[in-house]
């Protein structure tokens, strides 16, 4: 099947489109380079030193003789994305590339409002594109499990049938986004659905976890390298400064520069988690078993949960088995959050298809920890970057 | 008080002006006169002529001595709005500033988003400017009835306790927005209730019903006029095209010029309605009863439900006293939407602080539909624009 990704050069974008072309699919895919600019806007860099998407492609295909096409534009180039879709006549499209930083989009009015126009018109420019050149195509859309917010019961997949004085409907869950960039994610899915009711288009939006891990099978070096040696032209970004790294990859290079780790606040706050690998097996499933005409489906997207005091925890003990001796230190959060709280999100529409999760929180960062280690300078020369400036609260 | 009415120039924007200033408020306004230049782009224009905003405010001041402010410009531009805000220094900002209407955009992907950014960015640039300037401001917000949808259950007034799996909690009320126009009202609302949360801001979001009718007291001759004679520099707009009109003053219009009127569908569609003077009432209430710091509140805004054939019937009836012979066509929906569904909303929030409706539909009908008589020269001259052409379902 044709499948287009757009933000091809980003973390998950990358490894996805090799795993898919290994996997059959005739793979082409979209990015302007704005993670790559952006991380340098905030001075830092991805701690493994990425190489251009060209230099991917051909390394990839050098080796397995695969094509993946490539097209450098802006989504928010109505033009471009028209052209794009006319040409390639995607089956799917799995659309990744939206600026995703809660920090990034809380810096200022301006980071606000580029985060919300670049990812809201983004996926507008793909579903008009759809509806007029593709409307049979299958739109796999990365959302966050941050859409949900915490609240006090089960989180449901999207929908939940509610009674409410005494009738009953099945609703969209409620969405309560704790960033400006959580929220266009929320814009993004009542827009999606919006489309898919009056196109019959059809989409799945992936409320994803927190994606943890640095590598998959497809950049392992397939000749003259030894077991579990990975080509370097092929690997996947790994950010750990205070805007563009997860908590958990500012923790894996604080570990591994021997700075104490600085969970935010008490630590309680609980989300769900997945292996970079785990992803990749997911996004594979959502895009190989597409939804019906029409169909707007929301599948939660993790693997276990995990409190940020826990991830430390966990940080702190594989990293002592690779010599490492990590202490934790809660600072000031500077986000408004909840720090303890109920968590009990579904995962059963990947898993009904088949998904199932091959590499814990540890198994990765037993991977992750010491291929970190040999970037350790990288690391250092940004360290300043990795604490809290951006505040979510009043100034 | 001092109150800034953002799109002053506007249907709500003039009326409230005028009421506010009568009451002892100190208003200013700002507006880029797009409503204006949006109607006159679909060939259109207000069946009442209405004077430009320098000459409304002159009228004003010389028959009553009082001053509004009045700064022309954009809300997309952060600077205009930074600047008004720090000048004005408002205790409370009524956020009537955005392009209005769902066909319009729906048109194309173009009007989509422009209509989205438009919205979003122009609320976004006030959160933030009050943050900045005036964070003890009061917003009070234009949404719509049409956030909601037309669940199966009742619709309470923004947020609903619900039992979940034998959990409780107190959620946002779920969102299901029936075109592009009412998906920025929604995204306007998260943003807006993100805000209150993490910098403490206020808010009022009034869910709004459809309004009617076309004069206010404030509009009233003062001296040397008939009684309920109104003076013609202080009319407000009253759209009868197919884009900016609503079904009801499409309905007035074709009743004054002989056409058939047209519910699109079955009619059965329901929606809450409001008199012009009862919406002023209610966002004055709104204004002068401000909530706590933080507080997010919705209030719904309407009177009446009706469906669109019984608006319709209303219409033929009113009209038939003032001698005219209007006969109901149902054509066929260019919208997707229930036109059959259950239809109960909540409106108590405004009812406890003190609004009592006081024009019912068919009052107002015997005034709107006399005085659109008096311009149906005007309505006639534009009445190839009644009938609809945009389209919601796939073209």
């Amino acid at each position: 099947m044709k499948t287009l990704i757009s933000g091809i050069d980003g973390f998950l974008g990358w490894p996805l489109a090799m795993h898919l072309t290994a996997r059959g699919h005739e793979v082409s895919g979209v990015d302007n380079f704005s993670r790559r600019a952006r991380v340098k806007e905030v001075g830092s860099w991805s701690a493994t030193p990425i190489k251009p998407i060209e230099e991917r492609i051909n390394t990839y295909r050098d080796m397995y003789d695969f094509e993946i096409r490539f097209y450098e534009g802006d989504l928010m180039q109505n033009h471009f994305v028209d052209l794009v879709i006319e040409r390639e006549q995607p089956d799917c499209i799995v659309h990744l590339g939206e600026i995703p930083s809660a920090p990034y989009s809380m810096i200022d009015l301006e980071h606000c409002n580029e985060t919300m126009m670049n990812n809201i018109v983004g996926t507008n420019n793909i579903l008009f594109a759809m509806h007029k050149h593709v409307p049979e195509c299958h739109m796999v859309k990365l959302g966050t499990m941050g859409e949900y917010g915490t609240p006090n019961v089960d989180i449901p997949e999207g929908f939940f049938e509610v009674e409410y004085r005494g009738r009953k409907d099945r609703l969209p869950f409620p969405k309560q986004a704790g960033s400006w960039y959580h929220q266009t994610k929320v814009h993004d899915s009542n827009n999606i659905m919006f489309a898919c009711k009056i196109w019959g288009l059809r989409s799945t939006d992936l409320q994803q976890g927190v994606v943890h891990g640095i590598v998959t099978n497809e950049m392992l070096c397939r000749t003259g390298c030894l077991e579990k040696e990975y080509n370097e032209n092929l690997l996947t970004r790994f950010d750990f400064d205070e805007v563009w790294a997860t908590a958990l990859n500012r923790f894996c290079a604080q570990a591994v520069i021997g700075h104490k780790l600085t969970p935010y606040g008490k630590g309680g706050q609980t989300r769900g988690y997945i292996a970079l690998r785990d992803s990749i097996q997911c996004m594979t499933i959502a895009v190989e078993n597409p939804p019906d005409e029409g169909e707007y489906r929301v599948f939660n997207q993790f693997d276990e949960c995990y409190s940020v005091n826990e991830l430390a925890e966990h940080v702190v003990k594989v990293s002592s088995e690779f010599g490492l001796n990590a202490e934790i230190w809660n600072i000031e959060n500077p986000r408004v959050e909840a720090e303890e709280h109920y968590y009990n999100p579904d995962c059963n529409h990947l898993k009904k298809l088949g998904f199932k999760p091959t590499y814990t929180l540890d198994d990765e960062l037993r991977i992750t920890i010491p291929k970190l280690m040999e970037y350790r300078k990288r690391i250092e020369e940004k360290s300043d970057r990795i604490m809290p400036t951006v505040k979510w609260r009043r100034s």
